[in-house]
């Protein structure tokens, strides 16, 4: 049976994931909701540069139609 | 339970948000309203360069498609 | 309770507005009228440049999605 | 009572507009006719710069999704 | 009574057209079909710049997003 | 009887066609699917530069949002 | 029969495809999952330049919208 997109981000809950934005954006931290638009909600969030932090943003809501990708694991 | 995009949204009404928006813009005030399309209303509002004050706008509605990130807490 | 964004456009009529659009231009006028996808009817329009009028548009009708704030009070 | 944008436009059938699109073109004809999408149909159609003809396009269709801003009346 | 986008496109079939797409290209050819996204069937439809054929494409659909404007008749 | 554009795609099936996409990029192959976004399935398709092949996808799915062109017949 | 593109890219369930992104982006990976926006799943999943992989993202959801074509064998 295929992996529904939703039901992947849906597993993810309270883990640590990686969202990439348009634009080459990147930011990292725990995802806490999202709703079938993609928006999503993160905490603990920071924004990275070459894998590196350069922000931290806290509670955060993405707008979905920003979202490129979202990796449940860090594996770089 | 997961936490809904836009009740992250609503329990910020009346407290200091920080709203990016595509192309970089940042802005910094208080959130008094938000619609199902992110659109957002928001009060004493300061256009943010490098974190600073660059602007101040007060009274202002935001249409949601603009809108990359709220976050509804400054940690930085 | 929470500020409709539609409703702020609302009260906003017949004062003086700023719209910004997307692409940094900024229009000044005053709101006559207003639709759900945010299209707007300003009279006596202007387009700023640095806060200064470059140009008289008079009667003018603004696609909606072109907007990407409107501040019904005008504080810089 | 708040002037709503569809009728600004039909109001302004048979007469002279000038019509902003995105990316800075403008145009400048008699508004013959519209749609919801704010399609629009113009004739004796002229594409501007610095406010002088360069080209004539006579009859056209304009996609309303290219629409900046349309005003009725030329006051520049 | 106006005239309706659609409509001026449908009196517009078997006759040569000049359409114009987002980003500046220009092609001219016969129309022969149209939907309600404007997406649009040339033939004999060529490639302009400058307003001199630089490519033949021969029986083409244009998809109607990519529109800008559509003019039936080619007074430059 | 005016031509829909659907149906030239689909009297294209199992010929070969030229597809262009948003940016300048053009694609060759044998036609094998659609659907009404202009979701495309394409069979031994090649990437073209300057109307040379410069890399061989083979069996590919192109997101219809991305088409600007069809040419079923390639006149070039 | 015509081959619909969503059939396509449900075949190529649990094998390997490229995916092209708007921006030039590439990724290579074993296909999950997807949904009717396109939205996809991979595990596996690397990001290449010219053909190498630059980055392993292991398990992605990739948001449709960003989407240019997959292609289900690889056969540069």
């Amino acid at each position: 049976m295929a992996q529904r997109p939703l039901d992947i981000i849906h597993r993810a809950l309270d883990s640590n994931v990686l969202v990439e934005l348009k634009g080459g954006r990147e930011f990292r931290g725990t995802l806490k909701g999202y709703d079938i638009h993609m928006n999503l909600v993160m905490e603990a969030a920071e924004e990275l540069q070459n894998g590196e932090s350069v922000r931290k943003l806290g509670h955060v809501v993405v707008r979905g139609d920003n979202v490129v990708l979202i990796s449940p694991n860090l594996e770089d």
